[in-house]
């Protein structure tokens, strides 16, 4: 009936060091380039068109979708920006790399810090200058939305409003969507169209720039979903991304 | 009171053809790119930002402006993309070149074509493949929005719209605003802004790549308008798009 693509920003330059980036505004890789261009070739080469995108206010999953969108020859189409649709806020874990961390902390506590539903990072402070709440373009927020931590059940909760209010309508109304996000706002977004329990979804891992396709029914339940390309390299990158909070 | 960047698209392939392009939809060309580069650099260096920015469905225009907010950290913000913000539509004179259609029609006719406010060139059929119904972003128009051939009046007509329900209200509100477009577009705002009359505006011309600054009051009405950059190379650039219609 509907169908919704999904893709995870190209490797970043902290996904390439291995560190927790959150909602630290941080580049593509020269490989996250590569993946992003490959991700809108394959688009492009299975026959998908869109008539609209979604992305969040980090330039790692903008620069993803403009490099999809140029290959697609759909840089035309409507583009809405959204921090709903931002990476889980990592706290103050922001910056630190996930191996030595593990190192520290132990394997048990960065995969709970990671990947546990309810339990977040610990927080960044108010007056630490990479709160959000210096940074100018969350300025319109309401403060109790602004993140210091989250733990995923937090990123759903404010996924969700994009969702509901403005991506779910524009697909009911016909609209083709591409979603250009992150890690974490596309699990969250998964977890909801999957209905996949809370002590589920930390088993999900989602591989950067590789296009996931979701067939909706007509009150958007899924009935399939499959991602685009080779599927032994898939399975490789999902496995590496689960394997990012070990020790070396 | 207010201020406004105005930033003509950087050189396109067909700019550097000598061609008319129009609604075409011609990328730029590595002089365009730098350009567009140079003009976001000088805007950061000058101390500009922006909350939101505005821009055609034509690629020259969208890259100009993905470049220079890429180039002044702002990929984030807002970006209304608009078909009323289009080139002014060249009709059947698209893809052929001005020197050469001097030659054969004459550099007067070809001025009235290009500058003569209420004379268009002549029209694309509807059968011509060219034609913009054939083009899926104009799709969701009304079919008599969509022009076969346009004068500069007929350019204004349709522009107007957008600045006045969106883009002037956006300003008026305090957000400050840079519109990424095309000669004629901007051309057609310069002459509802300065009040130009029919007679003088053929001979306004806007160089490509060159932040063009507006200074409004309350009512936006301009209080003094300026180049960013060297004045003397931005004459340079004026004079030769004048000079784009002559013979060889």
């Amino acid at each position: 009936m509907y169908k919704v693509v999904l893709l995870r920003h190209g490797e970043s330059i902290w996904n390439k060091e291995n560190k927790f980036t959150g909602w630290t505004d941080v580049d593509l890789s020269e490989k996250g380039i590569t993946e992003a261009r490959a991700a809108g070739k394959l688009l492009k080469d299975e026959g998908y068109e869109f008539d609209a995108a979604y992305t969040s206010v980090l330039k790692r999953a903008i620069r993803t979708l403009w490099i999809t969108l140029d290959e697609m020859d759909l840089m035309w189409i409507p583009v809405t920006r959204s921090w709903r649709l931002n990476e889980k806020h990592y706290g103050a874990l922001q910056g630190l790399n996930k191996s030595e961390t593990a190192e520290k902390y132990g394997e048990e506590q960065v995969f709970i810090w990671r990947r546990d539903y309810n339990t977040a990072p610990p927080a960044l402070s108010l007056d630490d200058e990479r709160h959000p709440v210096h940074d100018r373009r969350y300025a319109a927020l309401r403060p109790e939305d602004i993140p210091g931590t989250e733990c995923l059940k937090d990123t759903v909760a404010r996924f969700l409003p994009v969702w509901e209010d403005e991506i779910a309508p524009a697909i009911k109304s016909g609209k083709r969507i591409i979603i250009a996000a992150h890690g974490n706002s596309l699990r969250a977004l998964v977890k909801h169209l999957d209905n996949i329990s809370d002590g589920d979804i930390p088993k999900l891992n989602i591989p950067t720039g590789i296009p996931l396709v979701y067939e909706l029914d007509e009150n958007l339940k899924p009935i399939k979903h499959y991602y685009l390309g080779n599927q032994d390299e898939i399975e490789a990158a999902a496995k590496a991304v689960a394997d990012q909070g070990k020790k070396k």
